[in-house]
């Protein structure tokens, strides 16, 4: 099922327009590259409406927010929407500053995205529901576990309702909804929270993938969340007693890179609820 | 006759001042240092004139433009022309947006430089020719191939004549030629392209050759290309099935700085039309 | 004696905020996520002194300086000094304009600093003494040598006591010093300069040491130091034939991860003058 929304990834090669922080950005072009869709970044408000305009996707970043920026992100999501583009939102640190919640709050208010994900803490903050954060990282007591997945289930989807986008909160189990059905999605592996930037790149590859599959941001968004847990998962087994997160990090931008359709719909691991 | 110019790189170890994009900041730096040069980067008006004063070529390239560095590229351009120093530009999406074109115009209107180096839509959009660009890439019906070679090379000619620089036109053939002489090299791997910025690091890789060879410009951007084409062969030696563009462009940067003399001197693959 | 100090970072996991360039900045995240710790990237002076107050300790390094992030670096400074927060600075390429000289003097000024690290130049250039530099680089003319070592440690103590801060001096041969007590650090291979960012990955480093170990600054960052060049050493050891700077990175990083605490215990190579 997840096969063919990679497979129109391969064969649309979607261009994504990336407003995004400085720290991953450059791993994010790469995995665009590398699940065989294209990057550009552009953040200067003098042309980000331009160049959303070429572009098939938008997928917008608050990691190192800043006041230039912030105009661009709107201006940009504001045309995408006009020209019925897919567009995600990765609300980095939301819940850390108030600059960031507000930002993320901001956004989701004048642009209507396809997909909003982060972690638990960041969506959390997004809802105005009390959550606490660990600066990027999703708190501890508020981590999705097997205990508290029901309730982070029905949390997602009144959240993803509420928003009118497909949500998809990441963690150790990731819960891709868009109010009525959830994907509960158990690829991954815990060391990749270790490598900087995992979170901005599902996030550029969920663009990727909405973008292929226009029709179907739900079952794209779940398949990209599958495909990097996937690719986390296969990029552990190259892993030797030298290797640590870097080259962690380079074997998963490599698995993504060679990702097979089978290898994705075998090893798609998730149910629904 | 290439491995002068690598020799003058590795024995001078020219230091550049990069202006540049924060997507591929990164492998622009290691790349200088692999080559055995070594970067700087300063983009802020309060300082690049200092910055570039003390360095030996400069770098331009506007990827990730914005209106706080366009000044800052001016100032530094002229500068650099002031003290006689070998300028490269790099037009990172000419053609995508108005605000790239129309700078990129600019500064080749008010900075003479040694060289410019981008895809044929990127050149075509400076020229004022018309042309389509598939965001920071090369459109395909723009491609340089067997076939249009000829074409292509009329074209560059006469692009580098008006412009009064070395022009590097690169894709699965490249073109560099200064109006008179033309080199066609048929060096390099086309998954090179599926890496993030190897244009980028390979502006940076000719901003140090032409610095360290200043009386050469033209056969030095010529080895310049020579050799990262040919560093994206021999990395290429090194792939494993479960490699990706991530290890890919990590090979690239490996073979740079293990080049040899002799290397580049067998390897490299150009004809002089 | 040092392994406590790694120790320490593991168990705690401290949240270090970055206000860093954006050439090596996906580096210092992922040598913080190595070491144990935890990265947190914010440059807006909207939400710097928020962004701080969470975290447990604040890296300011001036690469890449500008306008809007000056007033972000002091403000957080501050911040953190009024909260006791350990803040690290890394004065990259003072001397080389004097915009970078004069923000780091500044910044010395109004921000009480728990650790100052840099290159001989750098430091030079912020005390006052005449000092080449070679970009970002510490100039030939001004490197620790076996011979200079004792000048070199004076001027350290003498700078560390002025300053009011833990001074690392860092290159062949290390010096870090609060004034009194000096440690001599002969870590580290030649070819880690081959790679952008390593001094910038050590400054995050020490972050996270001495956010770690509040009582116990100096023995903190010569850990760090000895830990940075230690896993130099061990990275290198992986080297094959074909592998050149960026293989390197990645082996430091990895070499960061897997670092045990026995392996700093033994391999840490200093002498207390």
């Amino acid at each position: 099922m997840f096969q063919e929304m990679l497979q129109n990834v391969r064969e649309k090669s979607p261009l994504i327009h990336n407003i995004t922080n400085y720290v991953t950005v450059n791993d994010c072009a790469n995995i665009l590259l590398a699940c065989g869709g294209s990057p550009i970044m552009a953040d200067d408000l003098a042309e980000v409406e331009e160049i959303t305009s070429i572009c098939g996707g938008l997928n917008i970043n608050i990691g190192t927010l800043n006041h230039r920026t912030i105009p661009a992100m709107i201006a940009a999501g504001k045309r995408s929407n006009a020209l019925g583009h897919p567009v995600v939102l990765d609300p980095v640190g939301a819940g850390a500053s108030a600059l960031r919640t507000d930002t993320a709050r901001r956004l989701v208010e004048e642009v209507k995205f396809t997909v909003i994900r982060g972690n638990i803490s960041e969506i959390k903050a997004l809802s105005g529901a009390s959550a606490a954060t660990k600066g990027v990282d999703a708190d501890l007591a508020d981590r999705v576990t097997e205990e508290n997945l029901g309730e982070a289930v029905a949390f997602a989807k009144s959240f993803a309702k509420a928003a009118g986008a497909v949500t998809a909160i990441t963690g150790a189990i990731d819960v891709v909804t868009d109010g009525e059905t959830a994907y509960c999605i158990r690829n991954g592996r815990p060391e990749m929270s270790r490598i900087t930037g995992t979170g901005c790149q599902l996030s550029a590859l969920t663009a990727a993938f909405v973008t292929a599959n226009p029709d179907q941001p739900l079952r794209a968004a779940a398949a990209a969340v599958c495909a990097m847990g996937l690719c986390g998962e296969i990029a552990w087994t190259r892993m030797t007693p030298a290797d640590g997160n870097a080259s962690y990090r380079n074997y998963i931008l490599d698995a993504v890179y060679n990702l097979t359709l089978q290898q994705l719909e075998e090893g798609a691991n998730y149910e629904v609820r």
